[in-house]
């Protein structure tokens, strides 16, 4: 098991994350997304947007699912061929699409500051939340796990 | 849209995937994942297994959520700070425990091929195969996406 304070940083490290939602019809969905984390300890938010570009399909997908059942999960982790560097932080909450002026301001500006390419072209679509309840992660070097 | 034959080669080729089921609650799971992928066209199967050392609580969770719902779905992608170098491709399927001595051997043989660290140990657990239903893909750079 990843310290906790060490799979926080991780989590907001990552460049990408693998998101899981329920499709209406009860089978899993996954894509990559990316995503800033704000906020500390036990009070972490993940925010990631809409382009309103490309990936208009996937993106209503992702949409869709979250407003029957707001439960979701995402992970990040490292590969390499040196199975005893793998390691992997997962995240589970809820979603919730931001309604608030001044909370889409924080996620912006989370996530431009995170990505370049959201510094040339901000995000124009909805911005969603994740409020997180639990991250646990592992990794293959730690003794305890 | 990655084209079909493009997609299934990036499927082949790709060294992690990240796999969703759903648990017996309903809620959704995300975990990384090494697999390898045998057949051809309409007849893939995503073979991965149960390494029996650790990871054991993950890999339980894993298996216990398909055996309730065999519904998966898993992606794999590239990343790249120029986002026009962004893809990745999923894979739709039902999972489903091997129990044929020959399509074990089959499936051992696979990932031994395609993972260094598996010639040198053979994964010893459950091996489960994926039938892969779809294929979608989606890349930047693709004109048509």
């Amino acid at each position: 098991m990843v310290l906790r304070d060490d799979a926080i940083e991780r989590l907001r490290q990552a460049r990408l994350g693998r998101l899981a939602t329920v499709r209406p019809d009860g089978r899993p969905h996954v894509v990559p997304f990316v995503f800033a984390i704000v906020g500390e300890g036990d009070d972490l938010i993940a925010y990631w947007a809409i382009d309103a570009k490309p990936k208009r399909r996937q993106a209503i997908q992702r949409l869709e699912n979250i407003e029957v059942d707001p439960a979701v999960e995402f992970v990040v982790d490292g590969y390499d061929e040196d199975w005893d560097a793998l390691w992997w932080v997962r995240a589970t909450g809820r979603a919730r699409v931001v309604s608030s002026i001044g909370e889409r301001a924080t996620a912006i500006e989370a996530l431009t500051e995170k990505y370049p390419r959201y510094r040339e072209a901000p995000p124009e679509g909805t911005v969603v939340a994740i409020d997180v309840d639990r991250v646990t992660g592992w990794a293959a070097d730690d003794p305890t796990s």
